[in-house]
C-alpha cells in the first residue's frame, strides 16, 4: 500500500493537506448496526484542535466533521464511511515567503526530491492537520470498542517528568489542564516550561504515556503483525515521534529475566506486568501500557540558517501560528491510533478459531 | 493480513514452528535478474544459528537453506522465491513436562487462549525460530540493495553500554567476538556478564544500535508507512523486542527545537544528523540509525511458581537449551528486518514520479 | 479487504449512497508530476450520468468533481486525491413506498441480510451511483496511459449485434448515438427496441465490446493476478455484469489448438490475435479485447409480486427514474475499469527487473 | 500484491515451478481448532494429477503433499500451513529443444519480455504445475466448509454440450468416466472427440460448469469484492481460461427484465434462479452456478512456425507429454478456487455486524 490506509479490516484511508480544500477519509470494515454517538466525535475532535489555549497554536479551525456516507438513522450500515473536514483558516499567504526555501527538519527537502514536486505551503501532506481525520476514525472505533478504556496523557515535556506510576494517577483530571498531565505537580512546571519556550519562539519535545484496560485476551496476529508492533507503528506513524516502548521498554533491556517474569496468579492473571499486557505479540488481558516520545517541533520563531532548492543559502524565518510544544494536541491522536488498532485486531480476532 | 507476511512488493511469507518438520517461507516481488550470491546468504544463516559459542544456546542446527523456486542459472526469475529450511535437532522430548503448563512471560498463555490449541513443543510459532526465515529473505534483500551499508552491533548488555558515538566505531570488528559489539572494550565486559548469567541459569537484556548508510533519498510512504514507522514495526515483530528509537529518540524528547534541528549544507546534507536521516518519513540520504531494547529472554533455568492450564499451581523450570542473552544472534536479525524495508521502499520509490 | 477498494498501486477507494449526502473517493498511488487536463476528466463524467437522452433515466445530476487534495497547479503532488461529487437530485420521496419491501433481483434481501441495516433509498450503496466515482480515476489513470488507447461499445442490445469484426468498425462513430454502437444500422434498430422497452416498462439487457491498443508488452502479475483475470473482476464489479470474456471466449472452447494458436511474425506481433493480447496472464502487445455482459436492470415499471422484509406478500412497482437498458452508459465505465487495471500493472511492471 | 497471493484472510500463497525441485505453498488465515481429514486433501490431489487415464497427459506424479507446519495432533494451531509437493518426472531433457524457440500461443514471449529471464524446461512457472497447490488449499477449504456443496463437472468439450439443465443432473456420477461428465450419453462423445484429438496430435478446448449449494446468505464484499466478481477472477485465474458467467450469464444479455427477474417466495427462497444465487454481488442463498470456458491447450503434437527469441524463424514441435483436452482435469481446481473464495467471503461475513 502506498502509505495512505491504515488497518486491515477496520481500515482508514485519508487524503488532504493543511492548505487545500479539505481533508477527509473513508473508514471502511465498520461493521453495521453500531449506533454512532456524535457529539462524543465532535468532542475528541475538539480535544485535537489548535488554538484552545494560550499554549498552543492560534490557528483556528472549526473542525466540523461532515459525514457523507456509511451511516443512515445513527447506525453504521457496513458501507464505507465518508468524510470531509474543511480547511477554512489556512492562511496561505503565511507560507509564500517559503516557497523554495527548505526549513530544517522539516519535510520540505524530502517531499521535493521523492515527488519533485511540493506544496510549499504549511507542510501540505507532511503537516499535522492530517491527524485530524485519524481522530475522527479513532472516535468510531471507540465507540466499537465500548467496554475498553484508552487513557493517554502527558507524562514529561522536556526535563520535566511525572515521578509516578501510572497506577497512582487520576486520568480524570488529563482534561483539567492545558497540558493534559493528570498530575498537577507536574502540570504547573510543564505548562511553566511551554511558556517560556513559546516566549522565546522555541519548542520542546516531551512524552506520552497510553494505558490501555479491559483488553480481550488473545488481540495481535504473529509473526509480523503482533499487537505491539502495530501499535508501535500506528504511533511512529504520527507526526514528530521517534520512540515507542511498551511495557518495562528500555528499561527492560537492562534487566534480568529472573527479576522481568511476570508470574500467573490462578486465575491467569499476573503478580506484576512488565509484559505490558502483551505476551508473544498477543494481548493476556492485563494493562498494556506504552510510552510514545516527541521531538520539538521544527518550525521555531527564530531565524535559521538554510538552503533553497538551488543550494543557495537562505534564511528560515517561522511566521504564522506554530505550537511550542505539540505533546499535549497529540493526546487524542494516541488515542485514536491505539483506538484503530486495538479495533482492527479485535475483528480479526472473531476469526480465529473454528 | 494475518501476520505472516511482511512487506508490499518486496513481500516474505513465513511457515514454520521451532518443532515442526520444517520452517521456510515465499519471497514474492524481487525483481528479475538479480545474480544471487549463495555464499553471501549462508553466511547470514550461519551468524544467526545457535551453538556457535559458548554464551549462546547449544542447540545444534545445520540451518541449510534449500532453494526451491525462483531462481534459474543463479538468476531471480521474477517468479516467487520458496525456500524450506530443515529442523533437524529440535529434541521434543525436552519439552513434554511442559504441556500444559503456562511458562511466565511466555506466548503459551495467549497463543492457548486465542487460537484454542497450542504446540506446547519449545515455542511453537512463537519461538524464535522462524526468524531464519527472515534471515533468508534479509539476505536476498541486502543483495538487491548492493550500494546500502547496513551494520548492527550491540549498543549494551544489561547495565553496561558502549560509551562512544557510533561514528567512532570500527564495524568490522562486529563480528571479531562472540558479543557482536564492535568496541572491545565493552565487549569484554558484555561477554563477562553473559557468562555468569549463563552459570545463574538467569538472563540479561540488552539492545542493538543498527546504521544504514548511503541510502537514497525519497524512501518512505507517507503518512502511515512513513520508513521509520515501516522500520519499528518490522524490529518490534522480533521476540523480546520492548523498545525502538531513531536518531534523537527518547533523548530528542527532553530536547529543544533551536538544539535539535538538523541545518543544511549548500548540497542537501546535514550539519547535525538529529532526524536520524529521516524527514518527514522519507529518508534525506543522511545516515538512517536507530536502537532497539530486548528484554531479557523468559525462559530461565531456574525454578519459577506458575499455573497450569487448569489454573492450578504448577512449577516451571527451563530445561533443554536456552541463550542467557539473545541480544548476540538478534544482530542478524536485525539487519534482515532493515534490508527488508529498506527494498521494499526502495522498489515503492521507483514509481512515485510520472 | 472489505470490498471498497480497487488496485494494489494505483488504488481507488471509494464510499457514498445513492442518496447520501454525496459520493466520492480517494485516489492513491497516481505517481507525482503528472499534468491534469481537468476538461477531459468532466468529459469522462458527463458521458456517464443520467438525463443525457431520452432513452436514459431522467434523473439529473450535476455530476461535477471536487478534487480536495493531492493536486497542485495542475500537477500531481504524489499525494493522495480526495474527491467528492454531490448527489443534488435523489428525490428521497420517491422510494418511501420500499421501505422494508424486498425488490426482485435487487440488492434488497441480501443487504439487509448481510449487514441487519438497509438504507432503503434508491439502491443504497449497491446503486450505480457510485460508479461515477469510478469514472473520475479511471478519467486520471486514463492520462497516466496517454499512449494507450481504449475504446469500449454497445456490442449487442437484446438479439441486436453488431455483425462486423471491431477491426471494422470506427470508433469515432461512438458517441455518435445515444446507444454508443459505433455501427449506425445496428444502432438504429437497437435504439428503437430501448425506446419499445421504455414504452412498456421494461428493461433489456446487452453486451459492451472494449478494445486495448498500443499496450506495452509485460502487462500483468501472474499467478493470481493474471491481467485478464484483474480485468475479469473489474468488469464483474460493475453493477448487472453477468459474464466476461476475452480473446476468442466462449468461443474458444469449441475450437482445436491446431485452429486457435497465433502463430508469430518474425517482430514478434502474431498473425491472428485469438489470444485477445494476453498470454501466461502478461500482455503481448497485440490489441486485447473482451466482452462484458449485461442483464437486463431489475427496476422495471411493471408490477411484480413480491414479499416484504417479514416475508409477506407485497407489489413491488418501479416509481422514480429507471433506464431501460444500462448498457450505453456503462460504455465510460467499462473503460475507466479497463484504464485503473492497465494503471496498476503498467506501474508494477516498471518494478519487474533488476 | 505481485501475484502470487490470493485472498484477503483465507489466504494462499503458492511458489514452484514445473521443473523446478519443488511446488508448495502457505495457507494462512485458516482458523485453528479445524480437524484435517488427510485422506479427503489426497482425494483431491489425486482428482487433479495427470496420468490417471489414457485420455490425459502422460507424465506421472506421485503428487505426494507434505505438510510441514500449522497442524499439531491432526488439528490446524491458527499458525500458517506450509507445504510441499516434489517434482518427481519433469524430464528436463524433454524441453531441451525450445530454450530459445517461443511457442505459439505459451508464456514463453510473454515471459521473457517480462522478467527478460526465462525457465525454459516446460512452462516454468507459467504451467499448470502449480494448480496443484491451489487443490491442497480448496481441500483445506472445502473441510472449512462442511455444510457446502461443490459440484463442478465438464459441460462442454468441443462442440459437444449437455443439454440438459444442472438440476436434471447427478453429479455422484462425474468421477465415473474420464471425462468427468454426469451425462452418460455427452460423455462417451466427448471421450471419443478427446482420443481423436489425440490421435491427430490436436488438442480441444471445452466448458466446465461448477454449482455452489447450501451457501449462507451474506457472502460478498462490495463494492469491488462482490461475490461473482471475485469467483470470475479465481477462474480466470487458472490456466487456459478465456471466459467466466454466472447465472444467466451472457444468455441473460439477451434478455428482458420482466422476464429475467426472480420473484421471492415468502420465506426468501425466489422461484427462478437466473441472479445465479448472487444479488448486489452478495449470496442469496439460492444455488450459486457458473460456466468456466477453456481454450484448447496450446502445445500441439504438430509442427508449427514460430520465432526464437532473436526473431529468426524456427519450428516448435511438441515434444514431451501433453494434453489433448484439460478441461477434466481442471474440475478439481475449479473447485478448489472456488472452495478458496467461499471460504474467505465466509470468514470476513463474519465480523460484518456488530
Amino acid at each position: 500500500m502506498a502509505g495512505n490506509s491504515f488497518g486491515t479490516i477496520f481500515k482508514l484511508t485519508t487524503f488532504g493537506e493543511s492548505h487545500g480544500a479539505a481533508i477527509g477519509g473513508i473508514i471502511d470494515g465498520c461493521p453495521a448496526g453500531l449506533s454512532l454517538n456524535f457529539e462524543a466525535i465532535n468532542l475528541e475532535m475538539q480535544r485535537r484542535k489548535p488554538g484552545q489555549s494560550a499554549i498552543v497554536t492560534q490557528r483556528k479551525e472549526a473542525d466540523e466533521v461532515k459525514f457523507l456516507s456509511g451511516i443512515f438513522e445513527g447506525k453504521t450500515t457496513g458501507t464505507p464511511i465518508g468524510f470531509t473536514i474543511e480547511n477554512t483558516d489556512q492562511k496561505s499567504k503565511d507560507y509564500s515567503h517559503i516557497k523554495d526555501i527548505y526549513r530544517p527538519s522539516h519535510a520540505d527537502f524530502t517531499y521535493d526530491k521523492k515527488y519533485g514536486v511540493r506544496d510549499y505551503r504549511g507542510g501540505g501532506r507532511s503537516s499535522a492537520r492530517e491527524t485530524a481525520c485519524r481522530v475522527v476514525a479513532g472516535a468510531i472505533a471507540k465507540q466499537l470498542l465500548s467496554e475498553i478504556k484508552i487513557n493517554a496523557f502527558v507524562s514529561s515535556v522536556g526535563e520535566i517528568f511525572i515521578d509516578k506510576p501510572y497506577q497512582d494517577l487520576d486520568f480524570s483530571k488529563t482534561e483539567n489542564n492545558v497540558v493534559r498531565c493528570p498530575d498537577e505537580t507536574s502540570a504547573a512546571k510543564m505548562e511553566s516550561l511551554i511558556r517560556e519556550m513559546r516566549k522565546n519562539g522555541d519548542t520542546v519535545g516531551g512524552t506520552i504515556t497510553c494505558v490501555l484496560q479491559n483488553i480481550p485476551v488473545g488481540l495481535g496476529e504473529p509473526v509480523f503483525d503482533k499487537l505491539h508492533a502495530e501499535l508501535g507503528k500506528a504511533m511512529l506513524s504520527i507526526n514528530a515521534v521517534k520512540g515507542f516502548e511498551y511495557g518495562s521498554g528500555f528499561c527492560g533491556a537492562k534487566m534480568k529475566g529472573s527479576d522481568h517474569n511476570d508470574i500467573f496468579n490462578p486465575d491467569g492473571t499476573t503478580k506484576s506486568n512488565l509484559s505490558g499486557g502483551i505476551q508473544g505479540g498477543i494481548s493476556n488481558g492485563m494493562d498494556i501500557y506504552f510510552r510514545v516520545a516527541f521531538k520539538p517541533v521544527a518550525t521555531i520563531m527564530q531565524k535559521q540558517d538554510t538552503i533553497d532548492s538551488a543550494g543557495n543559502k537562505a534564511i528560515a524565518e517561522g511566521k504564522g501560528r506554530h505550537d511550542p510544544c505539540v505533546v499535549p494536541r497529540a493526546v487524542p491522536i494516541v488515542e485514536a491510533m491505539a483506538a484503530l488498532v486495538i479495533a482492527d485486531f479485535y475483528l480479526l480476532n472473531k476469526i480465529s478459531r473454528h
